[in-house]
Order: C-alpha cells, then structure tokens, then sequence
C-alpha cells in the first residue's frame, strides 16, 4: 500500500494541513491559529486535526514535516515574533512525541515555500532563484544551485530587517523591521489607515490608489522600496528568476511590471519576475516535500 | 619530482604572477598592466613573464591559473569595462595555447580571492561568508557551504551596481555603477577632490578628515553607505564573517569599527567584522588555487 506523507504549516494568524500520496494531495484543511491561546493550545489543536486528516485516509503514515515562521531550532524557535512562546518550543521534539514512530522533519516556512517551487514550481531548473513572501509581513528565501540558503544561523533571507537607507533611526537591535514597515501587507494597510483615517487594508489601499493620492503615496513608497530592494538583491545574487508569493501576490498586475522595470535598468543579467506556482500555499507544498525526503530516509530515531 | 603551478593576477592597472610549489610561493613578480596598449601587447607580456617565472625553477608545470575581473566565458569577458578588448577574449583558451599539454582554469578575481580566504585565510570554517573588495572599485564575492556563489550568469557579487536608494537616478542601463560612484578608492578620492579644488586620493581623503569637514563628509558618505549595504547583505545572508580586502584595507582601523557598529544594530546575528588574510593578494593566492585543483584533475584538453 502506498504510504502517506503529513504536511504542517503553523502561521502567525492560520494553520494549513495536508496530506498526500505519491505526489497527490489527499486532504486538506485550514484553520485559525488563535497564537494567543498559548503554544500549548495551538499545538493542541494542530496535532488534532492533523491526526484526523490522516485517519481520513487507510495509507500508512510516512513522515511529518512541519514549517513555522522564526529559525527553528532544537530549543525554540527565534525571530517568530508572532507566535508567543515558540521561543522555548522544542517544535520538532512535540510533533516526532504526537506521532511516534515516523520522522519528523522542520523547516523554516518561507524556506520550505523556496524549496517547494525549486522543486515542482516556478523556480525548477534556476541556477540561482529569489523566492519573496510578500504577506502580513516580508521575507524571502534564495535558492542556489538547487538549494535553499540557510545561513551561518538558519536566518538567510530574513529581509524585513534591512535597512531602506545610511541612518536609518531604527533597526532589530530596537525591536524593529525597518524594511517590512514600509514593504509588507500590514504596513501598507497601517500606514494607508493613518492617511485616511479610517481602517482599511493593503488590498483597499491598492484598490484606493489610483484615485486617492495621499494613498497612492503610500502605495507607491512600498513598491519603490521593494524594487529597490528586490534589485539590489538580484544584483548581489544574479537570479535567473524571481518569484512572488504571499497575499500581496493578489496585487501582482501592478507589482511585476514596476519590480521588472527597475531590475531592468539595474541588474546586469536581469532576471524574470513571475509569480510562484503555489502562490498563496507554497509553505505548506514544502512541508509536503520535506515530509517527502524524510520519509525516503531511515528512520534514526 | 614535485611540480609547480603558476597563477596569474590580471587587474585593471596591474598585474600579479606567482608560482608554488606543495602549496608555497616559489616566485612572484608585479607589474603594471598598461591596458590601453592592447590585449594582445598586455597577454603577450603576461605569458613573456609567466614563462620566465616558471622557468626560475626546475619543478615541471602542472597548471595554470588565471584569475581577471569581470564574468569569464568561453568567447570574451562581459563586466569588465577597464580591460579594453577584453569582451572578445578567449581568456583560456589564450593561456592554453601559451602554456600547451597543462591544463588552465580560469575565474573572476574577487570570487578567486574569497575562493582563497576560504581555503586557508579568514573565511575558514565558516557556513556563510561575504568576502568584500574594497579597491579602486567595490565588489564581493559570497561563500556558501564552502562554495563561492557564482550566480545565474558568474555575476554574483558585482555590488558595484546596487542602487544607494529608491529612484536612483542612474543605473547600469545607463552605463554606471551607482553604488561604486560612493564606496570606492576612485570614488572617493574624486569626490575629495572636488571638493578640495586639488587632486588627492582616497588614503589622503581619509586622513584629511578629521581636520577638513567637507572631506570629512565625503569619506562618511562612503563609509555610511558602504556600511549599509554590507549590513543588507548580512541581513539577507546571514554570514559568519564579513571579510575586507582590497587597497581601502589600509583604513581598517576606520572601517572595520564603523561596520561592525552598524552590523551590530542591524542583523539579528550579527557577523564579525575582520581583515582578510591575504589583503592586497587574495586573487593571487585564489589563482593559485583553481591551478592546483586542476593540477590534481584529469588532463581533458
């Protein structure tokens, strides 16, 4: 009988689960994370759900593999700010104790989106790819001659801590994104709430530009920053490709043709812009692979 | 008997020739690279002198390496707008014909020198690397996993080309080097200049300015911008080590403490700032090593 693979993908805001057979998905579900709750409750649940998704179907159960914001790491999870109490979870340590006797494979949630489209998406045969999330908040993933780059500290491609310019007043060292509060869903959304004064969110803003232009001012600031950005990243790494996931892939027919006009003044080889394959459930297709490889290896522990 | 390998430097203004032996420096001689005579008049010198080097000892030669700027590919030399000619040169397929029945390998000279650092200098050990070239021009070169990063079409690293900020007005397309008009030795030597109403270079710039505000100004563009941008890339590649070579090395003593300031602030884990260890010669001591792995390689040509 063919085996089934687990997929996990814990948010900030929602949890995506999945599984699959021989390449096929088989069932799929999505909730609310409610972090709030505490971890223990949010791990609660997610193993609940998961183990229905699996007894939904008769195959075997092969290997898990679960992604989350942060750099996950045997003693906790750093750099998930929103997910309270990650910083102490021993994430891969509590799912291999949910579902003994298979293997149990993390990985970092926007990383695993990279590898995912390297794999079977948009990024497949690209000597040198940039993955950008584009949601809530801002990251991105680089993929170098097939694999994703983890960094001295598994933290590579954590660009909402750049700096937009010489002296910037703040930085992570105050608690802060730099970049991510102008580039990010939730920034543009705040800072069109503020110009407005009343709530609204990065789609209403992009929906709003073309007549508001206090809004448009906004919005455009975003982008420029992204380009400029996006360019100086495909300059330091020569892309073949670069590719556009998260929520604000929605705003694509605006995003790819000012990102590609800027790579092209500026890059020497510029590379395409396009969206992911999996534009909006690239973490949780990762998970899916690294659920995958784990299960093609013996199991050691 | 054991054999010697010859190595071969070419720069914009000078040119570096080393043989070695079981990993020691044999001989080595410097001299002016004198471009505008031509690439003819410029190799044939080249291969005149590495000939006498190689002869300086009775060990047979086993390889050669030749390290230059710019993307190296089999019909000319793309990015390297100092060494006129150079876009057509068949770069190792010339030195092959020189130095017949050895193989030669051939590689960009900021990638051979953090290739260098990486095998036996500042950049051992470490998981993630950014070698930085501080010279007349700016460049980089990345190591990961033990692998300097080449890039989609060998242009990783050319940073000379970043953008400082959004809606830059000029860019490659127009034939310039935006980020490099700022951080570089040329750059900021010309800048003082100008500002100075005389000639001086960039060490004169630099010790110029803690009594000349306006230089002053000058090299603090430089330094906040080149700063800036090293921290964007540590950001984005979470390195080890950040490593300085190049002729602006003479400023460490400013350099060094003003990045790491910054990288501190910046990057969620923060890399250490030092001087390469083969500051002025990294390229060199690189094209050293490309000839010795294809000493140890089957002769395919």
């Amino acid at each position: 009988m063919t085996s089934q693979v687990l997929g996990i993908d814990i948010g900030g805001t929602k949890v995506a689960i999945a599984t699959s057979a021989a390449g096929n998905r088989l069932h799929e579900t999505h909730r609310a994370t409610n972090a709030t709750d505490g971890v223990e409750a949010v791990v609660d649940r997610i193993v609940r759900s998961a183990r229905e998704l699996v007894e939904a179907d008769p195959a075997p159960l092969a290997a898990v593999g679960v992604v989350s914001p942060g750099v996950i790491r045997e003693d906790g999870v750093a750099l998930a700010p929103n997910n309270p109490g990650w910083e102490t979870l021993r994430l891969r340590e509590t799912f291999a104790a949910a579902f003994p006797g298979v293997p149990v494979a993390v990985m970092n949630d926007v990383k695993a989106g990279a590898l995912a489209e390297s794999v079977s998406g948009a990024l497949v045969g690209t000597r040198s790819g940039i993955y950008l999330n584009l949601g809530t908040g801002l990251s991105a993933a680089f993929v170098v001659d097939g694999t994703v780059v983890e960094g001295a500290h598994g933290a590579a491609g954590e660009i909402a801590y750049q700096l937009p310019g010489p002296r910037h007043p703040v930085a992570f060292a105050d608690g802060r994104a730099p970049l991510e509060e102008i580039v990010s869903g939730q920034a543009i959304g705040a800072n069109a709430s503020a110009v407005l004064g009343r709530r609204v969110d990065a789609a209403e803003a992009f929906a709003l530009a073309p007549t508001q232009p206090a809004v448009a001012a906004v919005v455009d600031a975003a982008i420029e920053a992204l380009a400029t950005h996006v360019a100086n990243l495909s300059v330091a790494l020569d892309p073949d490709r670069v590719v556009l996931a998260g929520g604000l892939v929605g705003q694509a027919v605006v995003l790819v043709p000012r990102l590609a006009a800027v790579l092209r003044r500026t890059v020497p080889f510029p590379p395409e812009v396009l969206v992911a394959r999996h534009p909006f459930d690239a973490p949780l297709a990762g998970a899916l692979v690294i659920a995958a490889r784990a299960a093609a290896l013996p199991l050691v522990r």
